[in-house]
């Protein structure tokens, strides 16, 4: 495993830790060896610290045993080179082969990008022709978002790597995709025929898609600026969750497969574009606010943000799938930075039952929500109406729950998707065609907001859920945004009558 | 309000306990009035002492204000009568008079036969004799099981009541009826798409009602050596549960209108006679074994049951109903003494997704199940499929739960049962059909036993969960018992990944 950007924030948060739980379960082959891939001259000895500092500060499991720890560390060595310039690449390759002898790896290759992402199609050359793309074994390469900033870079990038590295060599991160949540879509609609026989315009409502962050722009704002949240989280996160729920079931539960049905959802998403913009599209800046009592900054007040930026930390959206399954339902998406909680979630709200004719005089009866909680709690709430306990005959929402993640702490997407890379299972990295046709989707929003610029930005406060123009995408339909989940208690009340 | 059997068991157990409940949660009329009926003679004191002692032991809540209990118990009297003879019965009337003039009643009279059931004809015929029927407000008889022993002694029951009460005036407890999650099948079902659409034979593979018990005959043996689990239990308790389950949509939420469904159900069930009795209907009786490492005699042991009886105390079927919802849905009954564990739930077992297709290679898929928890356990359990944390792809049986009476405790189903009879509601009291057809359902399968004698008995150990015979008959279909609900870890996981 060669990790460009070897020792930089990716690798020491995410990356480092991923591997030691990797290793620590024994998920990952004994004959592993890292190269850590960089500017600044750096030591074995000096990398290893680096290492060692990454699993105390960030990983899920400490080090327990200081012999089980060198067998660990001693895989990682560190390799000094300006990435843009070929004259490395000969020492890297040494490098590579030196370690495949040492550790009998049979020329196996896992190449990650962790760097700037200018710097994607470059490397992915260089590794061509400083000879490194050419072993026995297999080769591949890990590469981190953006994928472009729209189509046309998009395509470009891909003709880069594509000259270094097949598509099926090409493991691209959503690392959505790596959650636990989001791969237990597939399972939750496809294992269970409560949910498999009503995943479907004739008993579902509306699917909505929350993905919202207390956090503002911290100290990406640079980047940020010029992306917009729209880029940054809807033409891949978001857009990826939109395809799990909404896929027909793959003719096998492979990769290709599966990817065959996501794309086919894309293939049938109704693009946006001019005026419909105005109508379906809603994006949103925050002002200065509350969170959790702390005041916080407008977007424009932000460090390297500029004063008068035009640029989304908002965005909501009504799509529409427009096939058999998906005919008529509306999907809901959210995103925003500095919203009121943090949760990345999935509800899918049921049709009524004609409730009128039977409860809805006196009583306060909700719909039926599956609720897929993705981050930061995961589970499913399933929220149904039953009978108030009690001698009247009150009819109320109640909730069941399961949790995921509160007995034992889940993996690290890192961890699934490292796993998955070295496994050659490419069913939760994206394909050329989903990426593309992502962005397909995207551009002609993003060009409708910029044409007519500041006018088509709504502000919210900061701590908020968002502009109200997000609210009135449901409204106007009847229904109303139940994510981020809580029953109106305010709270998740586990396995107990809400209300009152 | 007039309690026949003013002082027994049953009113010192569950009625009083009820009332003051009713009292305490201001769901009675501050009007009410007690009259306790008895042979022996007592002072208005005296009962009201035993009263007292009632609550003290088996109310739900404690006195706290000895002013409130007061406006409580001074409603209480008694009189005594030999229930037989019509004399006592003008002093009876100028008692209620009495009393309907003092707390200004509009002559609204309850009558609650909670007496032996050779009393039921006797008093209802007397009760219109000594004039007792007569009065400007409305009167109800509200009586005990068992009502008959077959179709022709139910039917002469019938008869002799309705010599003094029209049916709409009769309330025949079953007290299942009152028990909260009995009450919320129908809200379960008619109030949720989720389960409203999926309730019949496309998606549903077949029913489980168990209603188990821990205890054994304990005093009643002179009375259910004669009558045996078939009559004490399926008779009533747990063909009302089938018909809850199974009924179609009542045209409104009326009591004639849900009725009329559940008559419907006993109309299309299938009946058992001659050898269909064999091969359909198990019965068994308990040897002696251990419940909860505590050695218990073997029914023919127990005090007043005679060394050969034949009569069964566990009783198991798999049962038809031949209407368009429910072809081909095996519904599997069963109810004993001395098992187990205490547990009335309604299973439904949804058909499997063709799993093998995606999930069942090397994955443990359990199927969907619903389970109705009626007693002593109150709530709802789905199992569905998901998948297990971690890094690989493992599919298990996860838990979804609801609890009904974990914050609070539920009311006792007399609570519920006397407030609907107050209020003149008889949604959950039997109808003469009803019960009528039951019986016809019942009967051949008596006949069936009583003919065959000893050979058709099977023995099963006490402590255990029935006789071997009764899981063939799922068996033989490729089900087994679900119930007693408890997932695979021995005890249900609330939210939590069950399996290893």
């Amino acid at each position: 495993m060669v990790i460009f950007g070897g020792a930089g924030d990716l690798a020491r948060r995410k990356l480092f830790p991923a591997l030691y739980s990797l290793h620590r379960n024994q998920l990952i082959d004994q004959r592993f060896s890292v190269l850590g891939v960089g500017r600044s001259e750096r030591s074995a000895d000096e990398y290893r610290e680096i290492v060692r500092d990454s699993i105390n500060r960030y990983a899920r499991v400490d080090v327990e045993d200081e012999e089980e720890w060198s067998s660990f560390v001693e895989k990682f060595d560190f390799v000094s080179l300006d990435v843009k310039t070929p004259a490395g690449y000969q020492r890297l390759r040494e490098a590579v082969e030196e370690r495949e002898r040492r550790y009998t790896i049979p020329g196996n290759r896992l190449f990650y990008l962790a760097v700037a992402p200018e710097l994607f199609g470059p490397v992915a050359a260089r590794l061509k022709e400083g000879g490194l793309t050419e072993s026995d074994g297999w080769k591949r390469l890990l590469i981190e978002k953006p994928f472009g900033r729209d189509y046309p870079s998009a395509e470009d990038l891909q003709a880069q790597i594509a000259g270094s590295f097949k598509e099926e060599e090409i493991y691209r991160i959503d690392h959505y995709l790596g959650k636990e949540m989001v791969q237990n879509i597939e399972v939750i609609r496809f294992a269970n025929t409560l949910f498999e026989n009503m995943w479907n315009n004739r008993y579902i409502s509306n699917v909505q898609i929350t993905a919202s962050e207390t956090v503002g722009v911290e100290d990406r704002a640079s980047y940020y600026d010029r992306a917009g949240a729209l880029r940054d989280m809807v033409q891949n996160h978001i857009l990826q969750i939109l395809m799990m729920v909404a896929m027909e079931p793959p003719s096998r539960l492979k990769p290709e497969a599966i990817h065959d049905e996501k794309v086919k959802v894309l293939r049938s998403l109704r693009r946006w574009r001019g005026d419909d913009v105005k109508r379906y599209m809603v994006r949103g800046q925050y002002t200065g606010g509350y969170l959790q009592e702390k005041e916080v900054p407008a977007y424009r007040d932000e460090e390297n943000v500029p004063a008068d930026s035009d640029n989304e930390t908002f965005v909501a959206g009504k799509l529409y799938i427009d096939n058999f399954r998906w005919s008529g339902v509306p999907f809901y998406i959210r995103t925003g930075k500095r919203m009121e909680e943090k949760a990345t979630e999935v509800v899918i709200q049921f049709k009524d039952v004609p409730k009128n004719l039977y409860f809805n005089k006196t009583n306060d009866l909700g719909p039926n929500l599956l609720v897929i909680k993705i981050n930061p709690e995961e589970g499913l709430s399933l929220q149904i109406n039953a009978k108030k306990p009690g001698t009247d005959n009150e009819v109320v929402p109640i909730v069941m729950d399961f949790c995921n993640n509160c007995q034992e702490e889940s993996p690290e997407a890192y961890e699934s998707l490292i796993h998955d890379a070295l496994e050659g299972d490419r069913t939760f990295f994206t394909r050329w065609d989903e990426v593309s046709l992502a962005w397909k989707f995207v551009d002609p929003i993003r060009q409708a907001w910029d044409q007519e610029g500041a006018d088509t930005l709504t502000f919210y406060e900061a701590g908020s859920n968002g502009p109200k123009e997000a609210d009135a995408l449901l409204i106007q339909d009847g229904f109303r945004w139940h994510s981020p989940y809580n029953p109106r208690t305010g709270s998740v009340v586990h396995g107990s009558p809400i209300g009152d």
